[in-house]
């Protein structure tokens, strides 16, 4: 999904103070491959912002087309109004990968791939744009839906925002692999390692109803 | 995980105009027990503030007792200190439970719990309350698991900030079910329905190393 021909290039991830990671700087990445891999495996993003001088946050779904995000939802949406108003947004995305079980209680951990993204939204206003972007949304799930689907009518386009929020300055974090232990615990009697985890789809359970359920 | 006698009573959620959900409210919930099923079901919150004028976001472990949400980290971590300042931080806990693909594109959604909570964070500073919190955050993943493993030295609780956040002004949001379609659009020749997803752990990874890797 990548948004591009193969002559543009995308830009480096904008390195700044405020997108630097300080903890534990080792498990940090500037590199937009690592970015976009981390993206691309996940669904749902936290937005934050300032709204009317306290923070607000919101879950939401999301997808990536080249270098921008996208989200979308209600014109009336809170959050969405106060980024049209400029206010910067920060982006969150969370991939918990494992459970780390170390020998000693400070060292327990998780596994986890992250991205923080700080940036102003851009209001997606021209109405092809808008459809193709509509249209990844639902290609990002299941390549070939789209031909499927009725598609936007123009009074659901009307009441629908999509935003765009460039990955320029952004950072991902990472952990992976086994507990780390101090070595003198190495020899405790406890089981350490990792429960691995990852979002895992089950069966798809149809919608064998043939009018909208009450 | 209750940490309270069965004589205490949990007062009820806050319900105030900023945590009051405004769009698709019919999906919103303001029972504790309801906030604290879905808070007991994650691994991860997202927890924002404003620091120095601008929003700031970061995912992290969480884990709950009783009324309270616990976090911990590093006392250099920025955005704790920056809560310790007064800032109020406002946190968010998502469950991506399916994609919901419907008729039409409008009509596609996820299915989710979510929770927000804002919160001002206490600092956890009692040594014993400390010890315990640490404790909980441990045996949430495994009950037993602290009597096996090392407990934290004075100078691994030196170097570690717990915080707690009031499970009060919340609000839980979710969606459940299959896809809701116009009327006219259930006769289209699309498959429809709900693929299912959660957070699915895999077999267990011991770590047979007998020292710490390089």
């Amino acid at each position: 999904m990548d948004g591009k021909t193969t002559k543009e290039k995308s830009p480096p991830i904008l390195q700044t103070p405020r997108n630097t990671v300080q903890r534990l700087s080792r498990r940090a990445s500037y590199d937009r491959e690592v970015v976009n891999a981390i993206l691309d495996d996940a669904y749902t993003a936290v937005i934050s912002a300032t709204v009317e001088g306290g923070v607000r946050a919101q879950p939401i779904y999301f997808w990536r087309i080249g270098d921008e995000l996208y989200v979308h939802g209600s014109r009336r949406n809170a959050l969405f109004n106060a980024l049209m108003d400029g206010q910067e947004a920060c982006l969150t995305v969370t991939l918990l990968d494992g459970l780390v079980m170390a020998r000693s209680a400070f060292h327990h951990s998780m596994n986890y791939r992250s991205v923080v993204i700080y940036a102003h939204a851009r209001a997606v206003t021209d109405e092809a744009e808008r459809m193709e972007a509509l249209k990844q949304s639902v290609e990002r799930i299941e390549a070939g839906r789209w031909a499927q689907i009725r598609r936007p009518s123009e009074a659901e386009m009307r009441g629908t925002m999509i935003l765009a929020f460039p990955i320029a300055e952004a950072s991902a974090k990472a952990r992976h692999g086994g507990p780390v232990d101090d070595p003198e615990d190495y020899d405790l009697p406890v089981w350490a390692g990792v429960l691995p985890c990852k979002i895992a789809f089950s069966d798809p359970i149809e919608d064998t109803n043939t009018q909208p359920p009450d």
